[in-house]
């Protein structure tokens, strides 16, 4: 099936095509800088220090991360800049984890209750790190509704926090033909929650949003994108239609190890995929090489595929690319990542294993 | 919320009742020796090796594994059979650590085609190493139709191989009401199978089906189950009815990061829990303590829950205890399981931190 992976792989793993990584990093740098926000990328999707730092050598500011683990992995590599876009409830262990991250990093916080903000406080008070204060943009997960913003704020600058403005995910663009409508929620709501801060004598100079679906819509309003999955897109990007076939970096090799008709069983189930599909999803995930080919059923460590009938049915012992519906589910299962790099200069196509990075934040839920 | 757990606890994290999970573990163990079926629990649900040493302890046979590299896990860890019950790809590094796995411990391996059976011989040929026939009794994913196992059988043979007999996974009894057509589907196959090894001159001694929906259903002509999920149980085999709320030994613990109206927050996602969601469930999990809750959207690290009318809404920062849908995939997520043991002799319950427990087969794909 596909004639362009290093023979010496075993499946099934997640591979990076190099050169696909490179031109999604470059992409969207340049679109973030063009357009004159900050770039602050997501890590929780890559998890990966080699990454991470080719980020911020492409002008990120900083990066985001979802917990205190993921922050300490990035903290050790040496991220001078990290951003907990988690409301963090700061007791036990976890205050003194953060007490310590801000030693060795500049530190922003995101809360979205005056309990919590207190919390973050008293651990992170005398400091220099920051709070951002979480706003709800419509897709009704953890944040305040604008108008609540000033009680947040007023808590966090009690318990001795620096209030730097707002931040929000504007997760209800991840359904088909939604990403405009969440690219101008998003962009009323942070501003709307930045005037009444600003009005209330608080700084609301951190405008922060986005999202790989909603980030080439972002409105004026917002300062800093934190998109995540753009490094590597996924077939819920493709499907969305924010993302193209030539721009998908990660698959996971898979070989066939059951065929049956126009069936074929892979050796990547939902331990190598990820379980996640959105009501809207053609399967648990697509197949790079065949895009008509349906991924039917999955378990742990099979994904079921129907071959068009107009398409050759892979052979047992064949090597398929599997593109993972949510890539960030696939990363933080995974151990590691392969590096490939393609020479199209070879005829059919070469391909080595150029290197393989750590999934160094994988399993830091807390 | 829940007033039993241990208060060095840092959150989300995996929990074990240790007093439930050596109920769990003996209850399946008395029931197949009363029946007369070997146990040969499949290890893929905790990854453990404490856990498959009490398995082993109580009588199982051996264990189950998904792939080799769980088998070297588990052969490490000094278990000296092994049964690989997949349709192992026998190719490159593979092959050779299937030929390492057979001089450490009594070796199984499942095949389901020709050609994947002239693999494993090769690797294996020479060696005391066995393989089963995998049969597909209407799950319809890997596994040859009852009539068609002589041919795989032939092959094996030719390569080398002892066959020893049959094996399925009655996966369509993971659906409501469907357990005991799911049980006879298995039993029915099976003898099938077994019926046309004997009548072309193989053992056919092994027949080896079972699973935890299925397993007290489980036919006459079966000789071996591997049930997994028993260990912990889950949402789904409650929701199958197939398990009872007293009998569900694994909880993650969350705690609530945000809070508005009768939906709360909690720190336990898709990354703790996993994604797997059937389409008769009811949500993404459950509450131990509060069945009529719903978990109603999950992502990365956030799952979002609304609490019914007339129950309180647990306040920021209570922790709560939420029941995996499905056991395997929340193990596999998670780098270790913390075992509680719960002291009703005290007044309101005392709770205390055990062990700790490494998932050493986490990830472990390939």
């Amino acid at each position: 099936m596909v004639t362009a992976l290093p023979a010496d792989l075993s499946t099934p793993c997640l591979v990076i095509d190099q050169a696909v990584l490179e031109a999604n990093l470059r992409a969207t740098a340049s679109s973030a800088a063009d357009r004159g926000f900050a770039l602050r990328p997501h890590a929780k999707t890559h998890k990966c220090v080699e990454i991470a730092r080719r980020q911020l050598d492409l002008g990120a500011v900083g990066l985001t991360v979802a917990t205190i683990g993921e922050a300490e992995v990035f903290a050790a590599a040496g991220c001078t800049d990290l951003f907990v876009g988690y409301p963090v409830w700061a007791v036990g262990a976890k205050a003194q984890r953060l007490r310590s991250l801000a030693d060795l990093c500049t530190l922003s916080v995101g809360v979205d209750s005056p309990e919590g903000a207190e919390l973050v406080g008293r651990a992170l008070g005398g400091t220099a790190s920051r709070c951002l204060i979480e706003i709800d943009s419509g897709h009704h997960r953890s944040g305040v509704r604008p108008a609540d913003v000033v009680p947040v704020a007023a808590a966090a600058a009690r318990a001795g926090l620096t209030v730097a403005g707002v931040f929000t995910f504007p997760g209800h663009g991840y359904e088909p033909h939604r990403q405009a409508a969440a690219a101008d929620d998003e962009a009323r709501a942070l501003a709307t929650a930045a005037d009444a801060l600003h009005d209330a004598g608080f700084d609301s100079a951190v405008r922060s949003g986005g999202s790989t679906p909603t980030a080439a819509l972002t409105g004026s309003t917002i300062t800093e994108i934190r998109p995540g999955v753009y490094v590597f897109n996924d077939a819920q990007q493709v499907e969305l239609g924010t993302a193209d076939w030539p721009a998908v970096a990660l698959t996971a090799a898979a070989t066939v190890v059951s065929r049956s008709g126009n069936t074929i069983i892979v050796d990547a189930g939902s331990k190598t995929l990820g379980a996640d599909r959105a009501p809207w999803a053609t399967g648990w995930g697509r197949l790079l090489e065949m895009p008509d080919a349906r991924i039917v059923a999955i378990s742990e460590h099979h994904a079921t595929i129907t071959i068009p009938a107009d398409e050759p049915v892979p052979e047992l012992g064949a090597i398929v690319r599997v593109v993972p519906n949510h890539v960030c589910a696939a990363v933080n299962l995974a151990d590691e990542l392969v590096v490939v790099r393609y020479d199209d200069s070879t005829d059919g196509g070469g391909a080595a294993i150029i290197d393989r990075w750590s999934v160094a934040a994988r399993g830091k839920n807390g």
